[in-house]
């Protein structure tokens, strides 16, 4: 499916759903309102699938993205970039965090190459759909051009097709790339209007300086670049291929009406651009976490989502939104199996 | 297992296991802290079983304790006191969100009637523990006798043998008891010394009147009873039966070293009795959610835990705990299944 497909089929959630959901909950054998945020998880669902109650959002499949980054050369990160390459080896060995997360909650892994820069073997459970080796250097100029944004983008919805296809009921967003924080940041700055400043982190941790200098380099990227005046020409300018992918990955699974549970600031500035191609696709997104990085709340705030963890992850790979998948969960079988005051013979609350 | 028996079995964490679990997150395929607040997590469990990796905390084991409140007669609470009773029926059918969220995370319900005021039929799930029909109104004096409150605290440490016996690798806290947020709000004046006003919350729902008649009734709880200097006396005075029975399952659960995941402000007061009758018992137990009242912060810094939902449920039964229960596994499946550097042939970051 083409961007311009996708995002023609795209709708906002409905309001006679999340309308039912709401009245249906006010029945429900608990103190109205006393599940919290649960409460709007499950009416976000409901409108998202157009149906109340919803349906259940399992399966679940996570999609890792991953791609490597021209800005590395600035020196903003302490990893070295094969770590990026490394750590795919090891989602396919099952042996990294996403795995044992995903292995707890029951979700499938797929690793998307979209822009390592070294060349891959194939293997089970590697997708290769690799656009370029890594991106060029943002801070010098675009980091790629904007028909290989678009195939970026092309590459994420094709992706989310195709789990859902095979049977998934929510999508997880996954990504690695060793300084894709840089890239992230540049973005949120581009969509949100923040500063350099404001939404640049640690990442996988850096010192003071190196942080100083990240800074800069984010300034640099988008004095160098400007902020284009399109979503794409923007991801094209300042992305990564996961970010890209991953705004795809989010347009694929809204125009699929199967909701999508965001990571964190990765997947976080990837939304700020599916939001700006198809605003309608946020109504189909969760929030899975809130990440330590800075620039994540400022563009949780911008998309006006409430993360369901907050425990200082800053991991990625897609960790945060593993975790919040069984709440999620929860949230909607609330609709399903739990009784009413009616059905229950439970006396209601006192006016 | 008396008190005196379940108290001179509680240890302390362990600190070599604490280390050495520090030590082997340090060698995982991840940023150094990136699993944020989880790392801790799976820490405090090593401690717990004094081995690394901690066992997985699996099965989990919900009991859900149900008792009545002769406060309730104070108007503290808008709800008619049958509905705990009604509640625990919608418990036993699987109706209630507690059941549903057990289903979710996988865990059993037991439903333990230490108190409910009115005689329940025998039911499969329930266990007829019954102290008395209902505290004392706590206002007027105490709330049951010293005797009572040994009787219930060895409830829920016979309910926690036996839930371990059968296999349970993590109990769960739950409640059920129009009014007990009132004996709650009571208990952490009197273990924490902190004001009524301060820790007297809205419940399940009271209007500003309510609100302010509720803090009165806690204030005068405390000056009629005083409070006793010791742990079992102030149960007595100022919990009830639930309350009781929660601070001995959590003992229970400390003795076996099976990992306590405490729900709300009803299992965060019980909390301070049990660790007013053992400190150490706190280290066998992990925060599972904070709650919206106010008091359930006050506790929790008390007992110096972190929570780890925070989605302003106020609902108890054990359905902050139960929601919990997947991120502690997945804290302690990291250190089972993730790989090291060395092993995956991951490099390190530069120092």
């Amino acid at each position: 499916m083409t961007v311009q497909d996708v995002l023609a089929r795209i709708t906002p959630a409905s309001a006679a759903a999340m309308a039912d959901a709401r009245a249906h909950q006010s029945r429900l054998t608990k103190p109205p309102g006393s599940l919290g945020a649960l409460e709007e998880v499950a009416v976000r669902l409901a409108g998202a699938a157009s149906t109340c109650p919803p349906p259940m959002p399992e399966p679940a499949a996570l999609a890792i993205f991953a791609a490597d980054h021209g800005v590395h050369a600035q020196g903003v990160s302490p990893w070295p970039q094969e770590v990026t390459l490394q750590m795919v080896a090891n989602f396919l060995a099952g042996g990294a965090v996403a795995n044992a997360f995903a292995a707890q909650v029951g979700a499938s892994v797929t690793v998307v190459d979209v822009g390592v820069a070294a060349d891959l073997p194939a293997a089970d459970g590697l997708l290769s759909r690799k656009v370029a080796h890594g991106t060029a250097d943002l801070s010098l100029g675009p980091a790629m051009t904007v028909s290989q944004a678009v195939e970026a983008v092309e590459v994420g919805i094709s992706v989310a097709e195709s789990l859902v296809a095979d049977g998934a009921r929510c999508l997880i967003t996954g990504d690695m790339g060793i300084a894709n924080t840089t890239a992230s940041a540049a973005l949120i700055c581009a969509f949100t209007g923040r500063d350099a400043a404001e939404v640049t982190g640690r990442g996988t941790g850096i010192d003071d300086a190196t942080h100083a200098h990240k800074v800069a380099v984010v300034r640099q990227a988008l004095h160098v670049n400007g902020i284009p005046e399109s979503p794409l020409e923007v991801l094209a300018a300042l992305g990564g291929f996961e970010h890209a992918a991953i705004a795809g990955f989010i347009l694929g699974g809204a125009a699929a009406r199967v909701p999508v549970i965001l990571d964190g600031v990765i997947a976080g500035s990837a939304a700020l651009a599916a939001a700006a191609l198809a605003p309608a696709a946020v109504d189909h997104c969760v929030a899975g976490h809130r990440s330590a990085e800075p620039g994540h709340t400022a563009a949780l705030d911008h998309l006006g989502l409430r993360p369901l963890v907050d425990l200082e992850l800053r991991l990625g790979e897609g960790t945060g939104g593993l975790l919040a998948h069984p709440l999620v969960c929860a949230a909607v079988r609330v609709m399903h199996e739990v009784a009413t005051f009616d059905s229950a013979g439970v006396t209601e609350k006192q006016p």
